[in-house]
């Protein structure tokens, strides 16, 4: 066997481990029973360190070096440049030290769920402190040039780091929150749905399937599935699976999540085939990830056009719905409210959101901001800058899962793909013209096409910003997602 | 690390990998995608190989080698006797061998769904010619013994050779014939539901549920899905899955299907888990499996005791059902007619489809019957046993799915499971009294825990037949059966 076989067969298998271990995480959140789940870690940790063996194995360490000193393609190219970059992580991590971290991360995750529901800080605590120790201890393995917060942001979204991101956020700032207060200055009232009425969950389904389908996304190479939290799994070639839940209060919460997923499904579906079991068969990065979702959830599915095409679908699930126009309901979708959860908010205040965690990460790893002192610091950055005081840690810094996985460094890639979203729409206006013409007349395999040319068939064969780069004609940039959010925002509001 | 813990090592990985192959197995049958169908062969035979590089590695050879002359307990003695056979039959297969077998039976499988859906028996004929050759292959490669037919009975049901099946099936066929032929000759009659009744899928579901979990199945350890064929798979400690299909003209059918399936799946609950991921830890064999669904399926499901209890939950369901008495109900779910399909077979005529199987199969290994000759003969012993002409290929030899996959030599240990059912219901009985009084209280948990004593927790410790007999106290026999089946039909039919 030469070289390039032989490296791809060791990268095949590292990748066909990682799709089960994504099978059968799927399974575990979707159908699994619930005393399945002793067996389920234990089999996941088996797999992981099954994976984990051949990752570090020597010979491999050897291929890529071989490899990188020949003249390859492209793509192939790429995957040396990818597995390196996995190689020389791995490596320099005590097999130790991953078990550690590893057990502590299970540990931390049970007590999150716990103190989180019942809002108790101090119960966290201690797991938080040992999470941030612990990640402390992986940024010096893996060896820090600048600051250690930069190697934690380059695990998520490759060459990102905090000279990148400081600016970004202060531009983003500088416009969102001036913006907030305006709207928070409107008179606009937003309708309510009738409190009596009820959507049931099956109709829900069927004017959900309606939306993926017109979407582009192929029922028949992927499965939408409910879960307590949405999420999307591209598990295997033709076989995505994306998840929702329903709320029969509010068709519109699961509307948005499934278009959100289906977003993340495309992508899946769109990837090279031929690189399939390979990284540059993959989703380039969380950031350009997000991109995909964010466009069709908020760029597609928040417009008075969408509703133009939707409501007649929706009017035949629930026909005894309020008569409302696409306009009322374009406002229903995009209501702008500063509030405490990250996940359910607007466009004008998710990217705050998501700055909040940013600047007490960068806090904590840059300037030794210790664990005690971030629920207050949480609470000031709220009120200075949504105006709100959260009433408890829950609504506040236990909000999310994250940090309990010892997931730091990963918050910004939201933004990111707010970011790259706006960007992809307005280079797709000047390439296909009228996008309000295309979303109303309920066509939008234009939209799609576009999109698997520039981003899914790309696969990691760029890096993220290289990617949006070729794809826009411009660096990654919040310019376009500020004109996209004043203007969406100020006809709506009246501003 | 020493011997013994190298070896259990070895052992689970390779378990590990086979419960792997076969949740995504389930999930093929159940949920998966129609698209992913390529991408799910792939990945089944690389683990496949996986699993196969493993089981044939010297070293393991080497480990069983030293561990045979240790003294061991009872539970790793067996572990080390079952990878024995594994080992020495996987080492004496060419691996080019099995590749060539692997890739036959796909193409096999495929010939055969089209053939049956067809009717046309020439087509699949070549591909059944082949798959016969490549098996009597494998019979040299294994070394044949005695008869050639015993090396592949021996697969399914170890220790079972025509030697022993040949007296057994006399026995059954000299009393179920003429026990047939004496129901065929009486006048009772079998009532019908009304032609315009339907049953909805929902209320057939939670009938099923609430019998399923009546038996003792543990729905937060399993799950019920819906397949083309029903069956039941033992995925994971505390992870059991069966599946049905459903009739909206036919309750019965999902009935018992689901008390069939969950009899299998209270036997893989109730495998001794501290033996998970290794051989002692499974199920002993198919027949013993076997048992364990038709023990439910027919010695409590198909019982006027049964529907004594279960009609009221079948009323809350279904309220516009007919006022049967317990007496119609068990006269209905015990029709026996000879009919071309052995899975929708009644108790008496079962056992004569999987001899005419059985017959075949001897004839095609041990006495060379041609593969062309193969419809004449079924059609020929299908008029002489149960007077009916096959009127096509379909509903005669093409019917089961087996041959296409090389399974020859299964068929007999369908038998076994209804002869070790009713054996365990005799002594049952003898041990716990009065059992159709047990039944029609509708707490099953004495016969449950009766079950999981005798079978369930000894996993493989013992070979099948040993496990009978320390169950029964005799050893395998069709006289338990015939008694059983001659009270009960002679009684139901006024023989």
């Amino acid at each position: 066997m030469g070289d390039k076989e032989d490296f791809m067969t060791r990268v095949n298998d590292l990748y066909r481990f990682e799709a089960i271990q994504g099978h059968l995480g799927w399974d575990q959140e979707t159908i699994m029973p619930a005393k399945g789940a002793k067996a389920r870690g234990e089999i996941l940790a088996w797999l992981a360190a099954q994976r984990h063996s051949r990752l570090i194995d020597d010979e491999l360490g050897s291929l890529i070096s071989r490899l990188e000193s020949e003249s390859l393609d492209d793509f192939f190219a790429a995957n040396v440049r990818e597995m390196r970059r996995k190689y020389d992580e791995a490596v320099k991590l005590p097999t130790d030290f991953v078990s550690l971290f590893t057990k502590a991360r299970s540990e931390a995750l049970i007590a999150w769920q716990k103190a989180r529901s019942e809002s108790d800080f101090s119960q966290f605590a201690p797991h938080l402190k040992n999470m941030v120790n612990l990640t402390r201890q992986k940024v010096e393995y893996l060896g820090c040039e600048h600051t250690p917060y930069d190697v934690l942001l380059d695990e998520y979204e490759v060459g990102m780091k905090v000279e990148d991101y400081d600016p970004l956020f202060a531009g983003l700032k500088s416009r969102l929150v001036p913006l907030l207060a305006k709207i928070m200055d409107s008179n606009v009232e937003i309708p309510r749905l009738p409190e009596e009425m009820t959507f049931p969950v099956d109709a829900q389904e069927m004017f959900c399937n309606k939306v993926s389908n017109s979407m582009g996304f192929d029922f028949e190479a992927g499965r939408m599935d409910r879960s307590t939290h949405p999420f999307c799994a591209g598990l295997w070639p033709d076989d995505t699976r994306f998840t929702t839940r329903f709320d029969e209060k509010d068709p519109f919460s699961c509307l948005y999540a499934v278009m959100h997923e289906s977003g993340h499904g495309l992508y899946e579906q769109g990837l090279p085939k031929e690189h399939s079991y390979s990284p540059v068969g993959m989703a380039v990065s969380l950031g350009v990830h997000e991109s995909q979702s964010r466009f069709w959830e908020n760029q597609i599915g928040r417009t008075s056009a969408f509703w133009k095409i939707a409501m007649p679908w929706f009017k035949e699930q629930f026909p005894d719905c309020p008569d409302w126009s696409n306009e009322i309901l374009d406002l229903v979708a995009n209501e702008v409210k500063p509030d405490f959860i990250r996940v359910e908010a607007d466009e004008v205040t998710y990217n705050l959101h998501i700055m909040i965690r940013y600047e007490i990460e960068k806090m904590i790893f840059n300037e030794d901001l210790a664990v005690e002192d971030i629920p207050s610091t949480w609470n000031k950055m709220m009120k200075d800058w949504f105006g709100i005081d959260p009433p408890n840690d829950s609504l506040g810094c236990l909000q999310d899962i994250h940090w309990s996985m010892g997931a730091f460094g990963y918050f910004p890639t939201y933004t990111l793909g707010n970011l790259y979203a706006a960007q992809l729409l307005q280079t797709m206006s000047e390439e296909l013209g009228d996008i309000e013409g295309i979303i109303s007349s309920g066509d939008w395999s234009s939209m799609l096409t576009w999109l698997r040319q520039k981003v899914h068939e790309k696969g990691s064969v760029m890096t993220p910003s290289e990617l949006i780069e070729s794809a826009t004609g411009q660096a990654p940039s919040p310019e376009a997602f500020l004109n996209y959010v004043e203007a969406k925002y100020s006809k709506l509001y009246n501003l």
